[in-house]
């Protein structure tokens, strides 16, 4: 992973000339005035926490694992925010962690987390690193110093039972390598966000994540059916069966905890048989109101495909995934991709051979979306090779750092809200980004349906002014109250983190937060795990 | 409803001389040696509350909405379970509550609980009076009294939104009454478990019900996409978004919480459009084991049927429905129902009206089951008519009343785990309580089912001694450490209440005991909310 960017360097992209020319055209987009920092320029803080300390640590979990060295340092500082990517571009190392520990068993995450308790040590758990809301950003204050609880050792599927079709992984194993381990026995989790090339399932449960075959395989936290979980206060072991009336779900209230309540060491998850076909296609509607009571009428009554997703006119016409083809005075409508993995018969006879949801084929799936699809004024134009697909699906944050060494800022946000509300919600993100950016370009699909709403997800291009940080962090407090006030949710799947507090404690409410702050007191009584982060500040 | 019994009077069955016969020679059941106490006969401690106090609460309410009479008094004593009903056989009346006060708004319900906060008064929320596991039998100690606030005057639709699906109810709707109110928008819950009759919405919620339709509707846990919950700390109101990565789900913290957080004011519901068409078949598995399996596949890889249940060999045999058909003798295999609600047509073009989940048509969608069904070694053994079904969902709880007068005790259990772990799970519970209870009647039937796990519902008939509440408790405090320690769920449907307190508190584990307890003292902290219900006391 590049320190100041996103995913494998080999993998960067350049922008064509032709798109550097549109965005200079379209809008004032010019080359920053500075380079970017070096791994060696960037300015890291002394380490605060004394020797003695870093010793203790390392009393836990052996010399090797306890690492301070500047490029272990600047790797583990902050996450993958479009505003994380600019201070580190400036040479902005002040948030780095002052170690990183890796810990390789449950015992050792309990041992450490008594250990900071004792000593007043800041922990970040640290899993894939692909925080984009400033989960990985721990305030210092009152503490001896901060470590990256960095789970990657804890690395391994432990158990697969094909009778429940249950797996049970520890927390640090990233995402391609469990789709590999489970591929081992012909089975999939079908969780495929666009972080997923580095994001670990136990980031994946601590934050909530949804992938983009969310509508045929749910989204993460449907998978999780069990959780271990290390906390300051002792162990929790909680799943005993799919559901149960025993109390409140406790499970739901480790899921999206991010970290702050403790750490997950063990995750059991439901998987399904992988498909032996997949099939995606695009289809084209009038409009963007068009395409998504299409949407609707498909999660209200399905049968669901794998994938379903619908650009707005502006996504489009500007469709990121494949710059070369912009047209900007092209009338494109909206499109749709419509995904399909299962198996491949039409007959009845191998029902059993099925991955996404209930087990029909994918040809009869196929045919009974279609019918709604046109029933609802689609037009199919055409199937999307899986080569298409594979590339275009974890290419936008490779085109990002093209388009911030560019001088544009790019950054993503979305929300979710009831399928009535949801043109509203549109509206008032799009109209406070215009009116905050000067016209930046300001892009929409849907990407997560249910049967009573749906996630709108927005992508933004603009301009970087000259200090881009304040710039955006600015549209960013306009657009998140915006999102309060219309009443859609601060964050359909990229979480809280520090970036979405403010509109968080909003959409709580003061026993909300009350909630949330009485279960840190009872777990984390040191306030050790992650400050700063989710829980907000009252008074 | 009966005071000391189930349902209306006028359904109340009488057991046919074969039955009796039967219930003589297979069990020793005979006639206990006392009649049931009368309503007037009932023993009830006098009113603890005083004159002042209960003047201050028809302040809030109005002065005829707090009731004290001996009828309004007794007919809140309690649930239904049957240690209940043979207590109030038995003439005890002593958890009666000091009065019954009717709240008629959200405002009115906060009022109350400010006011019982200060005064030191225990609140009891009682929505239909249903719970089987001592929810509503509140601790007195510490308090000057005990009220019931029952949320029968709060029994309106407010709004739907066919768009969004999403209807939003007043806690104290009775479920016929919600689909009565719904059906005149051509919308449905599907909600409907044995309790139907007279449970409300409020407490499906509180308590996390879940209907026989559950394959195909879910979980009323599921249906559940908004809460408002008035606290002794102020209001909450969740849920902006179907799904979100803004934190914990709190509503999933609120559902199941029994009334010891809050008490719910509003429910915003996933609603569905009623389904044209019913079909329910029965099919005859070899085993229990064999019709698991198939029922696995179904929930595996679908599609899902709208109820899906399958009864062991004991409950096929002595069916309870169809008392008259046992035949002890016979070798009847194990009997499944299945059953499908949705839009008639076999052709694709109106998929838009559909109920239980996905819109293939009810014919596909029987096609495909039966394929698996099929596959699986099921032989169908021909419809259930519309009648029969409806007859035999709800008439378990009255046949209880015949049989508790003619000396048998018949109660229910049950639990819920992952597919792999039920076979241990099943053998635990019966041999538990063929341990305990010298030969009795042991049934059981899966009637939930996930992809990774299955309920298993257990219904027990025994002769009584001389004390059968003892006799029960000793018989379910057995069961309870079994079903804890082979690794199941202490309940799948029922709830907490107190009857499966120390089970609860084993299988949550200190952690999580202390997590609740946390979140009980920040939004209760007088613990005015059902106390002595739900949440494990330590120490």
């Amino acid at each position: 992973m590049r320190w100041a960017g996103w995913g494998d360097p080999a993998k960067s992209r350049e922008l064509p000339d032709q798109v550097l020319k549109l965005l200079h055209d379209l809008l004032g987009v010019r080359p920053p005035p500075a380079p970017a920092a070096t791994l060696e320029s960037v300015e890291l803080p002394p380490i605060a926490l004394p020797e003695p300390l870093l010793r203790a640590l390392a009393g836990v979990v052996g010399e090797e694992h306890v690492l301070t060295s500047r490029a272990d340092r600047v790797r583990h500082t902050r996450g993958k925010s479009t505003p994380d990517l600019l201070r580190m571009r400036a040479g902005d190392g002040s948030d780095a962690p002052d170690a990183v520990v890796l810990a390789g068993s449950h015992e050792e995450v309990a041992a450490l987390l008594r250990l900071c308790t004792t000593e007043r040590i800041a922990v970040v758990p640290f899993g894939g690193g692909t925080s984009v809301v400033g989960g990985l950003q721990a305030s210092r204050t009152g503490f001896a110093g901060v470590i990256a609880l960095d789970l990657g050792r804890l690395d391994r599927l432990r158990s697969v039972d094909t009778e429940s079709m249950v797996a049970e992984f520890e927390p640090g194993v990233r995402a391609p390598d469990a789709e590999r381990l489970l591929a081992a026995h012909g089975l999939t989790l079908g969780h495929v966000p666009q972080s997923f090339e580095y994001a670990t399932l136990g980031g994946f449960a601590a934050a909530r994540s949804s992938g983009q075959a969310s509508a045929g395989y749910g989204r993460f936290d449907d998978m999780v059916v069990g959780l271990t979980v290390a906390t300051p206060s002792g162990d929790l072991d909680l799943g005993r069966a799919p559901k149960s009336a025993a109390g409140p779900d406790l499970r739901q209230l480790l899921l999206g905890s991010e970290g702050v309540f403790g750490v997950i060491t063990s995750l059991r998850l439901r998987v399904r048989r992988a498909p032996a076909e997949r099939l995606y296609e695009r289809w084209r509607f009038a409009s963007f109101a068009a395409g998504s009571a299409a949407l609707r009428m498909i999660a209200q009554e399905g049968p669901l495909p794998a994938v379903l997703r619908l650009s707005d006119e502006n996504e489009t016409t500007f469709g990121l995934a494949k710059p070369e083809t912009i047209d900007p005075g092209g009338e494109a409508g909206c499109l749709a991709i419509v995904g399909y993995e299962g198996r491949p018969a039409t007959g009845r006879e191998g029902v059993g051979a099925s991955a996404a949801g209930p087990g029909i084929s994918l040809a009869d799936r196929r045919d009974a979306v279609a019918g709604v699809l046109e029933r609802m004024g689609g037009e199919p134009v055409g199937e999307v090779s899986g080569e298409e697909w594979e590339r275009g699906r974890f290419s936008a944050p490779y085109l990002r750092d093209a388009l911030l060494a560019a001088g544009a800022t790019v950054e993503t946000l979305e929300t979710a809200g009831f399928w009535a509300d949801l043109p509203r919600l549109y509206d008032a993100v799009r109209l406070t980004l215009l009116g905050e950016l000067g016209s930046p370009l300001v892009m929409c699909h849907i990407s997560h349906v249910y049967e009573t709403g749906a996630s709108l997800y927005f992508t933004v291009v603009t301009a970087q002014e000259e200090d881009p940080v304040a710039q955006w962090e600015r549209a960013k407090a306009a657009v998140s109250a915006a999102i309060v006030e219309a009443g859609g949710t601060i964050t359909h799947h990229h979480g809280v983190g520090r970036d979405h507090l403010d509109a968080y404690a909003a959409e709580l409410g003061p026993v909300g937060v009350a909630i949330l702050q009485a279960v840190k007191s009872r777990l984390d009584p040191a306030g050790i795990l992650n400050p700063g982060v989710l829980i907000p500040r009252t008074g």
